[in-house]
């Protein structure tokens, strides 16, 4: 219990490790000159400077960390570009015609805080500004092509943006389970494959790895979107830092809709473990990402 | 005058030419299994098969040709995917909170045809899109890297977004010529510079060239900003295929209301010497990126 204890809180503190080097990242971005308008500057900082999870960029950079012993220059980068698309996509999804949110990580929301047009085209400038990064700073060329293909199939029209649609036009009484899997996976999970992979490709992973990391990426995707649909029925606004119980009064579909939450409950406790088997092959290297996934699965707000 | 009106006939026909091959490209892409969702099919379809004029991508691949001879694989890949963010600009732009306009190239704008959040999604994914297919389909990474930055500064935060930003918040009372010139330059011109620099990539271009092809670029994408602000207050919506007047009464800042329709009439030849200037190292051979500039500015819709 106590060694549990202790290894809880050695995660906590590898966590805010990684976010300060995103954020350092992230802060080295945006005050280069000439990459971000005057206009847009402080929509941009805004919301990408707003108190988030950091998740997916924590992972890459422990992906690339278990490869290749250390969180590299490129690493970095990836971290930044793939916290920019995020960052888009929830602002793009929290607009009035799309999820209709005024709160977001505790703070109002883009188009709350500036207007409509500010938030769709901040949400566009971000997501163009994660390419323009890896062209940019990747050193290898080869290595900024496979990054970029990575991010822009699991964001693009295949991946989260085909979820959104599918999402949206998405009854929980007209969804079944199979149906309701397929948009997690495009939705969510294929961001955190591409995450993993991310840090793969980072670290110069060979193929037989890279196949494991992205299988415990798409695994802890799924396991963190039922988390997530549970959490909007359970937990409060406050702890949210958004609105809870929206899903439901949208008529959303979501794990606990569709399969009841002791279902939701088992599914996710299911991926969690089938994630972590993923992670067999790299042994005790791969501690931190286990504890991932227990937090990311146990989490409350 | 016989032999002009010969050549403005084999202008067209090799403009068409260039149109169908971009079509071409873009229907092969469209019909790829896997690469958009069906969900957002029919949406994409719609847009990015609406009649425009190509033009960016007919200069992407014109500039190809003079430098290489001819327009190759790497110069289609890209007409395609820069007529993707140009297509993904105007969904975005013609929504409500923004420009709000109900008609774009004589048929109903993607908001109208389909709904808000189908326009901000499908506009999403064809700006991801458009990456995507450069980093999939450029065959050399230095090349792609290359494209791939340009597309992105040009299109980004920089570039057309910071110029579309800094055009909503601009009145025409409040803003002087130089403002205006700076709006026009990131909202409209660096595409075209992107254009004429993406063709010259593709084509093998040296640094020098490189230049005249950018300094063609800037200035004919200024002259056409120019032209569609005459236009606006001179050609009517049946002409124009969308809205006419619309910049007036919505307080625009346009080239007329600033500077009156004598000097904007001026200030577009000017600016089209100007690009017929900078292709003077290439002489004949760049005969149709001359006529080009002839169309562009005479123009009636």
């Amino acid at each position: 219990m106590a060694s549990g204890k202790k290894s809880q809180k050695d995660f906590s503190a590898q966590l805010e490790n990684k976010v300060r080097l995103v954020n350092k990242v992230i802060g080295r971005i945006l005050s280069k000159p000439g990459l971000i308008g005057s206009e847009l500057k402080e929509s941009v900082r805004y919301s990408l400077e707003g108190p988030g999870k950091r998740i997916r960029s924590a992972m890459v950079l422990w992906c690339c960390e278990l490869i290749a012993g250390r969180a590299n220059h490129d690493a970095g980068i990836a971290a930044a570009a793939i916290e920019m698309v995020h960052t888009y996509s929830l602002i793009h999804d929290d607009l009035p015609a799309i999820d209709d949110d005024d709160y977001r990580r505790g703070r109002l929301t883009s188009h709350r805080k500036f207007d409509e047009a500010t938030a769709i085209l901040t949400g566009d400038a971000l997501l163009t500004l994660a390419f323009e990064l890896l062209a940019k700073e990747i050193e290898k060329p080869q290595i900024a092509m496979r990054l970029i293909n990575e991010l822009a199939e699991a964001a693009g029209p295949a991946g989260m943006v085909a979820g959104q649609m599918a999402d949206l036009k998405a009854a929980s009484r007209r969804t079944d389970e199979n149906m309701l899997r397929r948009i997690h996976t495009n939705k969510t999970a294929k961001m955190f494959r591409c995450a993993a992979a991310m840090g793969g490709i980072c670290g110069g992973a060979n193929e037989r790895q890279l196949k494991c990391l992205r299988e415990y990426g798409i695994k802890v995707g799924l396991g963190f979107q039922i988390a997530d649909d549970i959490l909007d029925v359970s937990a409060s606004s406050v702890q949210l830092g958004k609105t809870s119980g929206k899903d439901a009064r949208q008529g959303k579909a979501t794990y606990p809709a569709i399969v009841g939450l002791d279902k939701s409950k088992k599914l996710a406790k299911k991926l969690a473990d089938e994630a972590v088997a993923a992670l067999k092959p790299f042994g005790k290297k791969s501690d931190t990402l286990r504890r991932l996934v227990t937090m990311l699965l146990n989490r409350t707000k």
